[in-house]
């Protein structure tokens, strides 16, 4: 599908909304899960995620028709301790799996104030933001991460062996929308090297390596080889800790271990995602949780910019504030997507595979 | 104090731990405190992790002396649900406060599978490493943390206004040592600009802002300004995550309001900590949690290495290699500073201040 930018057009949030969830249901997806896994990926969008957005869908359904990702899982959700849940998702959606996940965490939470969950034999779940703001609506604290494909070396590594491994860090706050901070391990992602090279433009030396480790501002070398992790040993370390939480701690894949999303064959992913959540509720309270974050946020928001035009912003305050816009203006939509989301929700299948 | 780099002697593991113990209880803090603040900072010298080791007792005792530490606080640990407890530290030692945190986690895991602890009104207490350490020595996974004085500037800000709130993520392995990460979110320390500066060498245009937010390769100008987030807005973003997660869910001090370490005056630091662990045995179970954890360090270690002099390491390998030399040859340690750690072992008052 091309994806022509001066072929945007409109499209009504809430028309978005039950489009996403008819065209994951059409697949065979039970109603209810559907409709979970259809909010996650408009939220992602809503959010201005639109990598991580209503795209996936289309990549989604064509994994089901693959016999790839099953779209009726019995997913087992099982209570182990107090404060901790495991869940095997028997190879559903990512954002089934993963909404089973986030909800089970907050549930453990309302008993013991904390809830651990890790879960297995998932997929690809679109961006983290989303699950954060289902705990954050709640008034909870949340860290969640996913482990994800193979696309990075570890450091001082010449050979690709693990995910971006995304995370998400999220807080209430009184004074603005909730602070959430969704970050992967690479310094950019993969699909900005893809951009870069269909645009014939050349990238900073800290975004990508070459096949053989090097440095390099070439983005169609840079697909030959990987991104690059956030700190050097650092951003590898971060993506080797989720692989420890997401999946050692369920007993799901580890690094290597996970397929790739866009192979074309039945082989599941076997992604791993973790879920924490905190109630300040029952730290220090509310009241003093809440004016300490606001206290926070006002500082960094009031510290002088570098460029009067460009302030210090909170994490989570460009999604919140494109969310408020598309929730009124509509959300800007290219025309050949929402045409193929449209005969998806028809129950046609896929006629594309978006790249990655 | 001048640390002349050809004046290093050896000291026996033993002898240093049980000077670093006498030198605390000297300055008034109680037998028991004391064996927990030493000890965790000689696991820090043990681990070469010297910047933050056995000379921070030197400025640690030198801010007792001053009124500002307080060497017999009455610490207040509060079990607030199943899996959660406040430390109010009564502005004591960081390393004794930090030792009641993690304690407590270990504890509340034993009862719910998992444990979250913050606390507040605490000091400087280390590196993170050796608390991570405690906690995998009884087999559980950790993620721990602490805001730190203001040495960095939000990201497109062009002031001092948080702290580079280092954390640890670790884990138990059964191939080798433990896995364990622990880093803050400056791409180098604070310290580096100075080392660099004395040496007269330029930095790489990465670590370093001048005063008025412009890169910088002259370490002096970096003084001036401040320290570079990893990842750019991802490591303001983790920093602002650790204050959330350490300050405002134990109601301290957030940000700005963290007092410097290096003032000479009665001002306590405020500042928090946050220690958070889970049991793998009552998650997927302690087999197949280490199989994973061991096939995913197989996998990174294994991994081709650009450099064939240089393989690619498992957070945590360098340190326990140390550990292990340290412990048969002796730590090694600058004569001046042994000589001081003497002095004040027996009693004597600190004769200098250490920089930052």
């Amino acid at each position: 599908m091309i994806e022509n930018a001066n072929d945007v057009i409109r499209v009504e949030a809430g028309e978005l909304r039950t489009i996403a969830r008819q065209a994951i249901e059409a697949a065979g997806v039970p109603t209810d899960e559907a409709a979970d896994a259809g909010d996650i990926l408009w939220t992602a969008e809503l959010m201005g995620i639109t990598t991580h957005g209503l795209r996936r869908i289309i990549t989604y359904v064509q994994r089901i028709h693959d016999g790839a990702i099953n779209p009726r899982p019995k997913i087992n959700v099982e209570q182990t301790a107090p404060s901790l849940s495991l869940v095997n998702g028997d190879n559903g959606l990512g954002p089934v799996v993963g909404s089973y996940g986030v909800r089970e965490a907050i549930r453990l939470a309302e008993e013991t104030g904390t809830g651990y969950v890790a879960c297995r034999q998932s997929h690809h779940f679109g961006p983290v933001a989303p699950y954060a703001l289902r705990a954050v609506e709640k008034g909870l604290v949340a860290f969640m991460g996913t482990n994800a494909e193979p696309v990075m070396a570890p450091w001082l590594g010449r050979e690709v062996a693990h995910g971006n491994n995304p995370i998400a860090i999220a807080a209430p706050r009184r004074n603005g929308p909730p602070f959430i901070l969704d970050i992967a391990q690479s310094i950019v992602a993969f699909s900005k090297l893809r951009h870069a090279n269909e645009a014939g433009e050349a990238i900073p030396d800290n975004w990508a390596s070459d096949k053989l480790g090097r440095p390099t501002t070439d983005p169609a070398a840079g697909l030959d080889g990987w991104v690059m992790p956030i700190g050097e040993h650092k951003g590898y370390g971060l993506a080797m800790a989720v692989e420890i939480l997401a999946a050692a701690l369920s007993g799901g894949a580890v690094a290597r271990e996970v397929n790739s999303l866009y192979r074309r064959d039945t082989q599941a992913q076997g992604v791993s995602h973790f879920f924490f959540v905190i109630d300040p509720d029952r730290m220090i309270g509310r009241e003093i949780f809440l004016d300490k974050v606001d206290a926070l946020c006002s500082m960094m928001s009031g510290t002088r910019p570098i460029d009067q035009n460009d302030p210090v912003k909170i994490p989570g305050e460009p999604e919140a504030e494109l969310m408020r816009r598309y929730s009124v203006e509509g959300i800007p939509s290219p025309r050949g997507r929402y045409s193929e989301l449209q005969s998806l929700a028809r129950g046609e299948p896929p006629q594309s595979m978006p790249p990655r």
